[in-house]
């Protein structure tokens, strides 16, 4: 009886202590609610499962693929999509207010964002035609790429770098339509299930190749063209950033590297900076550190690695 | 209710375009599922339970580790793997046909393919007791050679590397016994959650120890002898891929290296090429990459790495 | 039905050798449980919950923050972690009797047990006020860090480092309360989600960033002062591992280098040794391997990396 006296006694002081230092906490906007990310994860499942259909299919059931079909998979997705898409307006909406102290009729304003959601969401949806003819070009771009692969299905149903992609292509669309939150959201999820890392805001082109991938990094201002490849840690990343007179980080400037059209890039290189252009046709070896621009067609390795051999004790 | 029209009206012609283009799409066989990933997935978690008793239960509970205990838990997974080896043999069948055109009897060529399913699965469970006795040997390796261990049930509770060795070696046996699909969803599935990639074909020895692991990329013809341990980054990977006249891959040949008995290789060592060969005994340090063998017992790593010091401005 | 007898036949078979070898396997405490890995991820779900209010949570919901609503929260929390502390002493505490046959009175010990969890589960909530201030710095130095962050919130929702700095800072104090397994499940679970491993061991300063993190490793006995900033891939490892006579290996020692305060360590460096210090405000380049000590203020790079260019065929 006393020990659980105590007990509830030590936890109503710690509760009272976490409420005192609440107000100090990031994500306190108490009327907007952030997106939620479960919910944004199911929707990312649902467009895979209509962007390679056949594939993402729980117990492996079938499905007659057909124009009614699939309008019966969208009007869902549009129902949830528009929902974050709200969230994520009025949530920084609100958070900027916040901020900026900048006072607007918050009705209109929330009757915007609504508005606003519903013809992003239309504006997203309308993409998926192309986004699936992109990914098909990924997909055979993994196979040509990849003695290991033996059929196309093979690595829709388990390419860790198709699945990164997909979700970058659909990311990258919505941070396109000015979408908040979302983009990064889906990215760094895609992440966790990958260890491949592209922020939303990269420029890729078709035909994108990340073999095994894990480690893989590309950066918010990264150019890439089309019939890349790249293997598992390499870091597409910035040099040095810069800062405005008040020490504070200028950001949206280019900070990371162009590579052109055909570029391979192996295991683990790292290559680095915002004026840095590999250029069409290159191919940079494993473990190569860059960060000057190379002309087209150059190979770039380590140079014959100098090695320490001994005898073990 | 004008926009709701809006919406519907490009949610159909969307529908109409996404179907328009889906026989481009990569895994449309309308009469045969592929496998359930879902389903392999907790076939999986069933036989680690197996594998480990007292391990990996829910809720910490307990059981009486018994024959008829076993055999209850083998049953339902026999059931299982049976009907996904059926679909994964069935749906790449039917690939085939789709793509050479050669014409067989469907009726008799399904009944083959549940019928080589039951023997496969037959074949699969008979190795378990092997498949445990290995794994035993891989984490007794672990406990040897990480200080930072303080129990073996600690690492088969929550050692990266062994989860994605545990993975390997089911998905091995099931490559062997000429399982398409299944052998790769599992090992891509262990390397999303361990960010290990082990590509079912590789040979491994017993009692192998990957630490942290992250990173680690073992490809499908590497041959790997008893008693290796390897860091984290550690690529065992293919130098340059041979190309038939018509510029198509050549797949099947040895493209990845061979490690002999004992040998160590340390974080980020990326070791390239199918005719290199490590020597028994010997260690690769951290970040060498080594594309030609070494005898036995060398020690391999950078020359005292040249770098340049100088002060923060 | 033949073949219904010799599937039944075989598995009965199969059943009893896997009896026969499982007194082999570890893990068999036949009377005491371990922790629930699933029950431990929901407790670090609702601790994080707890910690960043407003951010992880399901569907996008609102909280008011009150103090009666944080004493709900943790009511519920503490129940499930004493049980689970519970399960891992007094599993850890028969493996210890199971080894050293040191005979104690279980029903006193086991009643010890659970008194020991009631004041260390009490210890551990009274530290979460201090666990949320030192959060709060590192949330802050990742904003201050990283141009691509454009708010606080967006790093809590989304950024895997601080997704596996608030699982080490949780683990970290339940080591030190002298917790077994739990801090471990915690740092590994965390390693899966993240690609970041942080042993709990590890000591860590307030205001530290890991940006992309994927493939950091960070050893269990490292100090880490205030103010240090990693990057994908940094490994702060052993050199080698002290043995004893009869070759077994030494735990415990200090392996693993010291980072003293405003020490950045950028992407696929590593730094090894227990008896490395690298001085504070020093910056260490990309792909840096150091094993030896730095005086501060030093910036390390490689030697212009020496690169053969050669024009592709």
């Amino acid at each position: 009886m006393r020990e659980f006296e105590t007990e509830i006694r030590s936890i109503d002081q710690i509760a009272a202590l976490l409420n005192s230092q609440q107000s100090s906490c990031p994500g306190i906007v108490d009327s907007a609610p952030l997106p939620s990310v479960n919910s944004v994860i199911s929707i990312i499942h649902d467009l895979r499962h209509l962007l390679f259909p056949g594939i993402h299919m729980a117990e492996g059931a079938r499905q007659l693929v057909s124009t009614s079909n699939i309008r019966l998979q969208l009007l869902p997705i549009h129902t949830r999509l528009k929902r974050e898409i709200a969230r994520a307006l009025e949530h920084s909406r609100q958070a900027r207010l916040r901020i900026h102290r900048s006072g607007t009729d918050d009705v209109t304003a929330t009757l915007n964002a609504a508005a606003s959601a519903t013809s992003i969401t239309d504006s997203f949806l309308s993409r998926l035609p192309a986004l699936q003819t992109i990914l098909a070009s990924d997909v055979a771009a993994a196979f040509n790429g990849d003695p290991a692969a033996k059929t196309q299905e093979e690595i829709v149903l388990c390419y860790p770098g198709i699945e990164a992609i997909t979700v970058y292509r659909i990311a990258h669309e919505l941070l396109i339509l000015g979408v908040p939150y979302l983009p990064r959201i889906m990215t760094e999820w895609a992440h966790r299930e990958t260890g491949i890392d592209i922020h939303p805001g990269a420029t890729i082109g078709e035909a994108f190749f990340i073999d095994h991938g894990t480690g893989v990094v590309i950066g918010e201002t990264c150019h890439i063209g089309s019939q890349v490849t790249l293997y598992q840690g390499v870091t597409l990343g910035a040099w040095s950033f810069p800062r405005d007179e008040d020490g504070n980080l200028i950001r949206g400037t280019k900070r990371h590297p162009t590579l052109e059209d055909r570029v391979a890039v192996y295991s683990n290189a790292t290559i680095l900076g915002g004026t840095t252009v590999v250029g069409a046709g290159s191919l940079i070896g494993s473990s190569v550190t860059l960060n000057r621009s190379v002309p087209p067609n150059t190979i770039v390795t380590i140079e014959k690695p100098s090695l320490k051999f001994r005898e073990a004790a």
